[in-house]
């Protein structure tokens, strides 16, 4: 395959080193990190270096009437850059550049391979902020950020990506280079094509290049912690700080099953003998302490069995790390939860209305039980986004369909909420089938012109979301 | 006309009260209160009392091939709802109730033609808040500030209408209903086609349904005014502002011929004697007091001669209520700066990024002296968004030939400073051909290939935007 006229074109336009046939690369490049996604194998890997070598990929592939599958760092969670067999994928990876930082206008102009962490350290160095924080911030790439509509913990009272993108350069499936946006603050020049692209996940076109809007530097905050008899109660305690007219700059749920996961990842002391703790900030300046003597308030009127304020900074800071630590410490339980390590874990994204989030705890409980599956709790209780995990024994057939019985059961429960099957990891191949059903035969219709309207061979990322 | 098969199917189908055929009334509906824009005189007004109502309409209308014009209150700017000759003009106006209020999801649902200030005024018994505040939020309803992407003064903190859009249901072309977007405080599911639909300025559907987000009552807020000897020194203020990393609440500049404008309108006490004027207001609670003091420091840095806050709420709301009286102050301005009251203005809405402010307003000056007119700038400083108003004899050709070059002149410098033609009023008639220019070539085609894949006959809204 690696001499196929295809990669031969390819190696011709950007160089022998940009375009990857390695079967080990090759293999490496399959898929994203959801977990029991089909994958295929891509023919070849291509990294450009610039928009001119991303206009050629598109050019050459969609030359040969071959897919094009857009890559970041693939931590994704829904399987939205699985390669589909025989497709060139375009990793983003090697456009890693911050192109500018104007603290004035407070935007930067990156190139999509950039590390959301990397963005984050660059312009804090002058005082600015980029707020979107998802769990895999230290390795996600803003371009993966911008095609998944990245969420993350800061997004109860900071917005999520994007709400930060003010502008794109993207490469279309006819190979031109489409501006959209804007560098100003505010601007209403023709339709929001730019958020029409973000969250597309890779179906409408490659993203060379985003704008995104920052933030002044965040105020020190300070981090208090409840813990709760019930799920349930931990829900009712986020309905009524909603209801109250708070906003706290964080606030997150891990269930027990999470606390132990990751208790056994790695020891710091958080109590694992309830079955709900919310983790919550305020970063109010001089009114921190008074929200958060609040938040305490209305969590122990929620049932609050225990609150505990973090005494300082290092305190808070573990206390987000055992959050963040979540995911690897799940994803360690899950695997040692069956013989030979085949445990796995299928996770939901489903957000319901505030409002409804006590109802959605005490059904994941009773989906958990009728099922008969484990299943950890954790996610942005303050947005109404929750991610169960389930548990299953990828060995056993029978594990997994009672495993995907209760992810549909979770989001079945989540759209009778009032809710969506995707709060922020996207539909990818996962959740392709509910996004039909949430949305409905017209909605599907109309994504579809768009799609044919944008790209009407099917070049991009065939297969996804719809 | 009133007897046309046309006119008569939407008789039977709306009922005679909701079809209106009066010559004057139809004269009312020819146009919104842009200056000096096209209009031609419908056929037929309707005033739909349901979804159901307007999908009547659209078929109707799409049977006949007759284009479809959606108007609300018509007090846009940019002639984005002016009638077409033959049209069928869709008056949302009667479908104006509040439907739901959720405290706890912090949402509302209501129906377009509810007017801003009724919806905040409803939403403020609950202790809520719907932020975005047009100049026109006293009379413009929810569903023409969803599709021009309306601002307003409070944008500088707290963004513009389309970041509080969740979900909205639209009558397509077809016919057909669809629903897009969510109640939930995040959502990934497919396409952002809410947004797609919010400032395109009734091209592509009639919005029926809004599902807006709501935000807890603001804090009470200091506000201090900063005089300049120049625009452009206020201009380099804003810029200190921003750089420094303050976020004000409000953040206003409003130039001499505007402060006599409004002083010979209604007398508030304001200095005619100085060329800029910037208003500010922090609402950060305990720590506005330092907020305002630091912006005062940084406007005398930036070289104002002269600072003084609020005494109390009243005088801020007064101060406010200068600013807000500046377009009906300036119209009457222009109105009688020719003889018969032939004075009119075309209204500029630039947006460059916060650092090239002063290059804007110095530039807007001197536009003045060239093309020989009066410009009276007023404008959201804080977001780099101004308003330069251009008054025009309309009896006078040589008037109207210079107040065109100057506005073109006005567009093309904001374009060159890395700013949009339009920051918050629309396209509509008035930049349709800027649009095309700042948007280029390929942008116009995607532009377009959207608007026929959901309207393929070009019945909504034919001549605007592109």
């Amino acid at each position: 395959m690696a001499g196929s006229p295809l990669v031969n074109d390819l190696r011709a336009a950007l160089g022998d080193d940009a375009v990857l046939t390695d079967p080990d690369l090759l293999r490496l490049h399959r898929k994203d990190e959801a977990d029991l996604c089909e994958a295929g194998t891509p023919l070849v890997v291509t990294r450009p270096r610039s928009t001119a070598d991303v206009v050629e990929v598109v050019t050459i592939a969609g030359r040969y009437g071959v897919p094009v599958v857009p890559q970041g760092a693939r931590t994704g969670l829904a399987g939205a850059a699985n390669a589909v067999d025989g497709a060139v994928v375009v990793s983003m990876v090697a456009m890693d550049a911050v192109l500018e930082i104007d603290p004035v206008s407070r935007i930067a102009v990156v190139q999509p391979g950039v590390v959301n962490a990397a963005l984050s350290a660059e312009v804090a160095k002058q005082g600015l902020w980029y707020p979107p924080d998802p769990g895999s911030w230290e390795m996600s790439t803003i371009g993966g950020n911008v095609s998944t509509n990245a969420g993350g913990m800061c997004c109860v009272k900071y917005g999520v990506t994007t709400e930060y993108v003010l502008g794109l350069e993207v490469v279309l499936a006819s190979g031109e280079v489409l501006r959209t946006g804007r560098r100003t603050a505010k601007g209403v020049a023709g339709y929001d094509l730019t958020r029409l692209f973000v969250g597309s996940e890779g179906t409408l076109g490659v993203i060379t290049e985003v704008t995104v809007a920052l933030r002044p530097a965040p105020a020190e905050s300070l981090t208090m912690v409840a813990v709760f008899p019930t799920t349930a109660a931990a829900g009712r305690a986020v309905a009524r700080i909603a209801e109250d007219g708070l906003t706290p700059s964080l606030l997150e749920l891990i269930d027990r099953t999470y606390l132990r996961a990751i208790e056994a990842y790695r020891p710091m002391g958080l109590r694992t003998d309830v079955e709900a703790l919310l983790l919550a900030s305020a970063d109010t300046g001089s009114q921190a302490a008074g929200d958060l003597a609040r938040l305490a308030e209305l969590c122990e009127a929620a049932g609050a069995e225990e609150i505990y304020a973090a005494t300082d900074a290092v305190e808070a800071a573990a206390l987000l790390q055992a959050r963040r630590l979540g995911h690897a410490a799940m994803e360690k339980f899950a695997r040692e939860s069956f013989p030979g390590g085949n445990g796995g874990m299928v996770i939901d994204d489903v957000a319901v209305p505030r409002g409804a989030l006590a109802a959605l705890l005490d059904g994941v409980a009773r989906i958990a039980v009728e099922c008969d599956v484990t299943i950890g709790v954790v996610g942005h209780a303050g947005d109404g986004n929750m991610h169960p995990n389930i548990v299953v024994d990828r060995a056993d057939p029978a594990s997994l369909e009672r495993g995907r019985r209760a992810f549909d059961e979770i989001i079945r429960l989540g759209l009778e909420l009032g809710g969506t099957c995707t709060g922020e990891h996207g539909v990818g191949l996962l959740k392709r089938d509910w996004l039909a059903r949430e949305i409905g035969p017209v909605s599907l219709r109309v994504h579809q012109a768009i799609k044919a309207a944008l790209d009407p061979a099917g070049l991009f990322n065939p297969g996804k979301v719809f």
